[in-house]
């Protein structure tokens, strides 16, 4: 196999995020399958048609459905708001079609579960987009975790902050509305931290969590596209109806403790994406905004000369840096997308199962779903209850 | 009132600290009350004799009840083992003596509350030992909260990391007995978190929380003073019987989401004691590792040039400061001992309570029951029940 | 004009970013001329088809001067070696294109005029390649300059710190080679901080410098590519003939005092390209490995929360953020060069030259070519007798 | 030998830094020869009455000669303003009293060595005021180097940045007029660079330098004491006959290059006096306003880890760290008086000269004398000429 034939369904902040993962890679791993922007799907043709040009697809269409019929596309690539995603999943695995979604995967846990299990039976490759995990920085966390540099994990905490809500004049978008987004930071950018934790220390057993929408109400824009939003001249308002922020602790099978944060409300944040985790032998801090950088601590290292080390992740010996630039000259956060459909096209390659997949949005759903039960009931869930 | 003379019980670490603050503060801050360096009281005579000699006291006995009977002392300073502070207070007050305790007050939240209400019945000044209070960094975001500069408190977290547990072979310091440390990293830690919490934002209303005693069983020292231990000949283990980590999350009054985080064993962190207040205004950072620094956010900066600010609060403009060396010239951990000591001595001088006092420290014990209550009966708590 | 076809001439480590730009620039900037990549051209046919097949270019070329030669090609892109930018510019000026070099511009003073007279008097665009003038937060500081809010400039400090060359044993890169590249550290870092050093501060009028070729002798490499080598059988070295390290001490027009320095030799430094610019109002602070950052400190904030501000230059307020993603999602050293080739492009779509041009770069070698004049006699140059 | 007791001529900032280190002293380090406080000395009677008693000291007097007449004087500290201490030191030395004086030792080289002679004809210990050396981090530094972790030295460059005087209405301080201070920024800062770089890195050669004063002229003061200046009434300006910045450049005998910048002018730095080596093997990095930390890299850390550590000199591994608190917990500007005093009270001790002493004190004086002749010859001046 040489080449995989995309569909893409979506064409906002995602859809363009996507779009230039495909078209960058060729160009920086010549050595894996090439992505063919076939076409782009989206309700407003209008505005699918302006992307198709812009974003460089073949086609454009505004019948999802139709791709599905087509034999010239292989892999339906589902960046729409996340109430779509269940419909699309699983007519798109019936029809035969690899299927790469955006997190979360579902609504609800059952969703989740239900797109886990067609895509299964369908025998075709799925995967989801938890792009944080293809930060080169992070990949090392990954790596010294996975030898044993850090020993027995102690702890775990992360914490993923924005302050694009702190003015209570931020219109009502649709990551606001719950019939659309299915939850508010805790589905958006707490599932970023959950499926971090799953990848770099494991299963959690129980959680409880706590919420709060600080500002109820908030002016309905007049047109928004992904995190923005332009003008509200009407003084109409909306019921906002997800959480602004949600915490919860954690415990880990292996014994270690988790703590986790996300809020849309904490000023100075534009986008803190940060996790640290502290073993017996050693730890590491992360930060998104310096996503180059990995902070690592060795207890083993001489007395007089222990430390964090700023270890910029963009040396030969790191994941992914040699297909970019010389040591010191950083990527950015579209890298983390380029990365991820590299590893789509090297499931193709190999043939097996591209990671993270649905497996692993079902069980980042399953704690979400844990902590907002937790949150609920005022009570501790265990999350093999779920 | 010119000067008071100082009766000191316990000569360790905190003992250390002490002496050295009423030492230095007639050179500093030689425009309040002097603190006349009286008596220092030890269970072991070499020790107390030695400790004596070279903090510079007139006097050492053994015998703290000596002091109660003295009419050349003023004011009790506790700062031996917490297991014996609600006695030598209790009796103090009644002696008519002023009292300095450490914190935390003391095991209990009812021997606490019986030793607040002591001395308030005796009519005399007392003080809690929360020096991070002093930290002129931690004074300026204080300044900043009561002015309204960052608006609405939307988050405060809190974070206490240590590292001296990491290593299995550390000994079993009284730190870790519960019957004279009362807790682990919870009151030792948590303790000055939760006091910031109050001080910063207000009081909370319910909490819950989760701990961990990671490493059961500890070498029994021939031998320790302060956190340090020396030579640990024999292979006999003791139990160790209080958290190694205590995280809670919490709500406050004024519907600030809190989370907090106590460990000992957060390989890299020596003594990283921090915090994070976000407001609808602005945010402040602190860490104590850097305690000279406060980073502050303002979101109504110009739209181009918002950003974190590292502000170094050793201008005239800081609290403290005039007092020490021009801008940029650093103070440390003593220092915030001197700070403690001087709101004393102006409490004798305008004859007033001084801050943080006994109602603080019934405060603290409060929140820090109420968490062990949360972790025992595994659900939240609402502090006005404890 | 809606768009421009480029032939490149070049296809090493420049020639992959430029390729890039070229490509990626109508995904994120749709609104600017469109670059056409026709032919890409390198002397080696087996690689440069290989480049053209991975790049996206149409076609390849082995004969650089039949691109001059095609009625379909508007603009040459000269990022081959050093000392081939003269003639090239020359031909290709003669023959009506426009032309965009790599800087430095060439081997010498002289040669770089006579380029600038060339494309002066054939009337076509030039643009010289400083890209780090397209980091947004290098903006940011160059509009904080322009308005006066940094006063009047006292300082300018650049350091440009590589580690590469720390091992003896690294092998003899082409730039390592007078003959070749023209020079070391100096033309190939200090160039760029002293083009920075025009952009925000202005023109210099003497200049003083030393410097060091720490390892005279380095083994002949099998194989070179960009930076990297790759295997060395041979024990045979080959003398090193250009400078490892060069720093000198500047006056610029306006009053300020300059400090340079270029390195291959700081070991832990990969790439920290960095200056500095103290004002009588406030001072920025910038680091490239750190590069969507500037730190921002101004004399007229209230006296208590004074600090450099840590400005995240991702903004919808700072320079070119708004065609890429939400704030605090980072770009890369890669988006400079994209805004580079915006610029360029903006240059046609206006019909003006594009900045920085052969003005820029003849300027800049005049400097370099002081400062070289400075160590061999051992004294200051002035930069107008150059 | 059990105690030393001294005579110390000085009682502004550095007179109050002094004092408190013989006070602190004894509390911390019991184990060395005690400083006894005897007599503080000073001009203005009301003055150094109200020093003696805030201070601790025994007695006072306003007349230093006095002092060397005494046989219960050991030592005198000479700390006040720079143009005195020749005077009082040749007259101490003869007295047969031994002598710590504060840098700069003297307004000229020619009357530096002269003092060096007259204490080592005398026989009296000496000791030189550079108390930077005295940070545990730069002692870390300095243990790194002599142990070859740094391999050979390449570079060392060092900035000592502050800001007091970007406002030109700040007044004519005694530091900034020539006939007492000797030197501006060049000496006051400058000098504390160079003590370092012959620390750490060694002897140099050759120097070439430029400087600048950029407020001509400033306000006559009504009052001024240490940095700090009050009101300032009279619209009368004088002429500023110092440097305000002094730059200059230096090879150093081991084949390192160097650069040095001392300025008063550099808005947002209030005390970075901040230097860098680089070697073969590893950098440092050190910088006074985090003056408990020390950057350290190491080329042979594991090729995926390797990165700056933030090393906190405060474990029992470091300099007088066991003398001070739990590690983590800093200490300040005034701890490096303490350190200082410290190894002068060991040398007493040992019998042995203190180090710096009066050798480094002319040392550090013929390197600024060389780049004050560079500056007005503008050409390298070799040391050795001097």
């Amino acid at each position: 196999m040489k080449s995989i034939n995309v569909g893409m369904i979506g064409y906002k902040f995602m859809g363009k995020a996507h779009s230039h993962a495909y078209k960058d890679l060729p160009l920086f791993f010549p050595n894996t399958v090439k992505p063919v922007m076939k076409v782009i799907c989206g309700r407003n043709e209008q505005d699918v048609a302006q992307a198709q040009a812009q974003f460089g697809w073949d086609e454009y269409t505004t019948d999802w459905k139709s791709l599905l019929q087509r034999d010239d596309i292989d892999l339906i690539d589902i960046n729409a708001p996340s109430d779509v995603h269940k419909e699309i999943t699983i007519a798109a695995a019936k029809a035969g079609k690899h299927v790469f979604c955006e997190k979360p995967l579902a609504l609800t846990l059952a969703d989740a579960r239900e797109m886990l299990a067609t895509v299964e039976e369908s025998g075709v490759k799925h995967m989801v987009g938890f792009n944080y995990r293809f930060a080169p920085a992070v990949m090392l966390a990954k790596k010294l975790v996975d030898e044993g540099k850090l020993g027995k994990i102690h702890h775990f905490r992360a914490w993923f902050l924005q302050d694009w809500l702190v003015d209570p004049n931020f219109p009502l978008a649709w990551r606001l509305k719950k019939e659309i987004a299915g939850s508010g930071s805790h589905g958006d950018l707490g599932a970023h931290l959950i499926d971090l934790a799953h990848y770099l220390v494991g299963d959690m057993t129980e959680v409880i969590g706590m919420s709060e929408t600080f500002v109820k109400e908030r002016p309905i824009p007049a047109n928004m596209s992904g995190l923005s939003a332009t003008g509200s001249e009407s003084d109409e308002k909306g019921e906002v109806t997800v959480d602004d922020a949600t915490l919860f602790l954690a415990r880990f099978e292996n014994g270690a403790l988790g703590s986790f944060e996300a809020t849309r409300y904490a000023a100075g944040h534009r986008c803190t994406n940060s996790f640290e985790i502290n073993g017996s032998k050693g730890s590491v801090i992360f930060d998104f905004e310096r996503m180059n950088e990995l902070q690592v601590y060795f207890t083993d290292d001489r007395d007089d000369v222990q430390g964090f080390r700023r270890v910029l992740a963009t040396d030969p010996a790191h994941a992914f840096a040699d297909n970019w630039w010389p040591p010191g000259h950083t990527i950015g956060y579209e890298h983390t997308f380029i990365h991820e459909v590299v590893e789509l096209m090297n499931a193709f390659k190999e043939d097996r199962q591209p990671v993270p997949n649905f497996h692993d949005g079902v069980k980042c759903q399953q704690v979400l779903e844990a902590v907002d039960q937790s949150i609920e009931k005022r009570q501790w869930i265990t999350i093999s209850d779920i």
